[in-house]
């Protein structure tokens, strides 16, 4: 495919949102923006119910449901995008998944990667940002608080020790942000590195 | 575990929701009945977004949120019950997934099967009926039309050809009965293959 496939992640409130806005906005009609789960009719349902904390579920279900999204997400919205030669912006994706369902829930990283790779057709992001910030800074900033977030910083911290661990066993694709910084030198590095890798020249 | 846990699978409209309710309503307070997809909140929302043919979806986040309803169910519902001791009986489970989405939607069998492996830890049914109908006669039969139904004979042929070689692949769990016969013969058959299991004697 000929576009390119740029994903952020990292705990919740760690910046992932702002600056994935700020990528697709500084390269306008080249980018498309998305953000997980969601981002098609199936999707928007699917993230209503997980994002619904009256409602119970359970970890294993949890993870279809996210899967099911990305499905949708992948099959409808991204492939096409890059197939066209743009440069697509997820706030979140397949890594979320191996880090909080698999490694922070404890369903199992290599069990989660299968049933996503079922979804995605096996889809990898080019680029991935993981924003990096300790759980208990994250937790002053402000923000709407969902399932995940109610949790507390015990699941946050689990969830980063996960995102360390998929960075270490696939390091050509990550980029690690000191996510403390201000948005716009985040922003800079982000910055960058997509066009480190628009050019060919990985960084 | 010390329950019954029965399942009734075949192609649209071949009679498994009456035989389950009749199965249920017989057996009394001993007995269960849950039907797929449904049953818990998270998965009655999965059922609406399934049963919406104006919502388009692809086979791979259909067949996860089978999964993940399924998940629901086996966990708050069935478990617990077949732990009490009781007889659960389910109108469809992991064998209509198989059957449709493996088989049907071309999915492939071992894949839609290891993503409901993860989703149920592994419950298998204890029996199985398999009520067989030609799609032709089944048609013919009145009832409301969903997302499935509205697909036509072909792919309810391919349905009931995947079930055959699911019973060919382990025939001890399943009973064949023919529906298009009487319902109160139909049920005749269910109860005395249901006496038989739970006398340990299987028929």
């Amino acid at each position: 495919m000929r576009g390119l496939f740029v994903t952020f992640e990292g705990i919740d409130r760690s910046g992932k949102t702002t600056q994935a806005r700020l990528l697709a906005e500084v390269l306008g009609d080249e980018a498309l923006g998305v953000r997980e789960p969601g981002g098609t009719p199936a999707g928007e349902h699917v993230r209503d119910l997980l994002k619904d904390a009256a409602i119970p579920l359970g970890a294993e279900a949890e993870a279809l449901l996210f899967a099911a999204a990305r499905a949708e997400l992948v099959a409808g919205v991204i492939r096409p995008a890059l197939e066209e030669g743009r440069v697509v912006v997820s706030d979140r994706f397949l890594d979320s998944s191996l880090a909080y369902q698999g490694g922070a829930r404890g369903l199992g990283v290599d069990e989660v990667e299968r049933i996503n790779r079922f979804a995605t057709g096996g889809l990898v992001p080019d680029l991935t940002f993981l924003l990096e910030i300790d759980p208990a800074a994250a937790a002053e900033r402000v923000g709407e608080s969902d399932r995940f977030e109610d949790e507390g910083s015990s699941l946050q911290q689990a969830v980063l020790e996960a995102y360390e661990r998929l960075v270490a066993a696939d390091p050509g694709r990550w980029r690690r942000i000191d996510a403390t910084r201000a948005p716009s030198e985040v922003h800079a590095q982000v910055m960058a590195a997509v066009d480190a890798a628009r050019s060919g020249a990985r960084a």
